[in-house]
């Protein structure tokens, strides 16, 4: 199971997960000056901030909405990212949120589970309801294969529909937790975890323990450090014994540079400084 | 604003969207030996479809998981569909059910409403809240935009979220619903409709009616006609006067050949003539 890997990498690396939400103005000028086609400078970026982290960060996670934003171009720049990654041994989480009938996302799987932009982890919206989960479960098992499914998010638009009571009981996001941690007994790597994994922002300190402690098995993507406001004590609170969950960081990685003076050329660099600064801050291990 | 365009459409041509969800396997054989590649081919078979049937139709729908699928080729296809659907004068709704962070959903506005993959209107997820929507908002009035937000899908697993009581009182989508409702009122066209439109699918009847009544100024697009289970008569129900919505068909227009001796040379003539009797169970005037 795929979760195995996930659950050994943090072991091993910590709960970093690298947001690749690659915009062209987050690249240096003297590297957009190297390359003449944007796909190649955004694979080109991409590609040095995974070369200098990669033993320090247990997933990445390219936004597909950074690169579509490029068109053609910067699909390609996704594809050739996703395929980096796996040639490093390394694990990605194709950011996609996709939600749809059974019929589109049966193709939704064939384009992210094992056509050009293969991930080996993909995000969806569970809004349309578990038949819109269902079809990507059989990749778990036959290609090795996870999901992430939206709980509770980090943005603050979250309270609008995620945390309205449902049948005047219990927010929503618990109704579709509980659904899918039964869902996820069947799909439990040797870890003790699920292959379906939940995103569960950091950015909301308040019910942390309960939801930690209210699905123990499910493996959560923690979204909000950083910019959007969590913080290292916050979001191990949604972490079990130091593993159970990885924290994405985005901007806060792939930026750092822009804080120095010599930045432009060593990018790269500081993206590394950022990663084990976030290390440290949410308590994994020192001395890497 | 775009939507008056659409109405104008819908009087003029009346309510039938052709879902392009173009499966390799769909596509006439003899079409294929004509093409090399696939992007090639997919877009050959959507420009004979769109040729055949565009006085005849008020709006295209490519539902962008099918050319996913076929990875950077696929997607070639999908951005050629989009541009031949403006060329011929007509609209086009990307089908991309995107819902994310404000940050990310300024991303998909770029890719969706600007970049390569631009369409006249783009359907959206509201699961992660408010915020992942208005984001595309200042493209209704600066670029002549429209969204359709997902309310009541027509799938089964649609009771799953969308149809709990929350708080004790009603259904989900009628929360979401009322909330976009007020939000649209500030993107009324001239033709009494919003430019924030909804996802409201043929296949429930039973509310059809209080839906309609309770959204007055909004316009729907329905799918669900067909293949789903939805006939004439119960999608007819969602429209008013004749207008206020547009009903998709995507296998029932673009694989009707199937049904023909002679289908595979004659494809589009086929699909023109499944537009002509699903105007006609629509109720939708005779004599084009």
């Amino acid at each position: 199971m795929i979760i195995d890997r996930l659950y050994k990498n943090v072991e091993k690396k910590g709960n970093v997960c690298v947001g690749l939400d690659t915009r062209l103005d987050y690249i240096p000028s003297r590297l957009k000056e190297q390359y003449q086609d944007i796909g190649e400078i955004i694979f080109q970026f991409n590609k040095r901030i995974i070369d200098a982290t990669t033993d320090i960060v247990s997933v990445y996670k390219p936004q597909i909405a950074y690169y579509e934003a490029y068109g053609i171009e910067g699909l390609v720049a996704y594809k050739r990212t996703l395929k980096y990654i796996k040639e490093k041994g390394n694990l990605s989480i194709g950011d996609i949120k996709r939600g749809d009938i059974s019929s589109t996302a049966q193709m939704y799987g064939k384009a992210h589970f094992e056509g050009d932009f293969e991930a080996d982890f993909i995000t969806l919206n569970p809004y349309m309801g578990f038949d819109s989960i269902t079809p990507y479960l059989k990749y778990i098992e036959e290609k090795q294969k996870g999901v992430f499914v939206l709980l509770r998010t980090s943005n603050p638009g979250a309270k609008d529909i995620q945390y309205l009571n449902i049948e005047g009981k219990e927010p929503l996001y618990y109704h579709i937790g509980d659904r899918l941690n039964e869902l996820g007994t069947e799909y439990t790597g040797s870890c003790g975890y699920s292959s379906i994994c939940a995103v569960v922002g950091g950015t909301h300190i308040d019910e942390a323990k309960k939801i930690r402690n209210r699905y123990k098995n499910m493996f959560f993507l923690i979204p909000g450090y950083g910019h959007q406001g969590a913080k290292g004590k916050d979001v191990a609170l949604y972490l079990n014994k130091g593993n159970g969950g990885v924290v994405n960081s985005s901007r806060g990685i792939i930026t750092a540079y822009k804080n120095y003076a010599d930045g432009e050329e060593n990018f790269y660099k500081y993206a590394r400084e950022a990663v084990l600064a976030m290390r440290e801050d949410i308590g994994n291990e020192k001395g890497l």
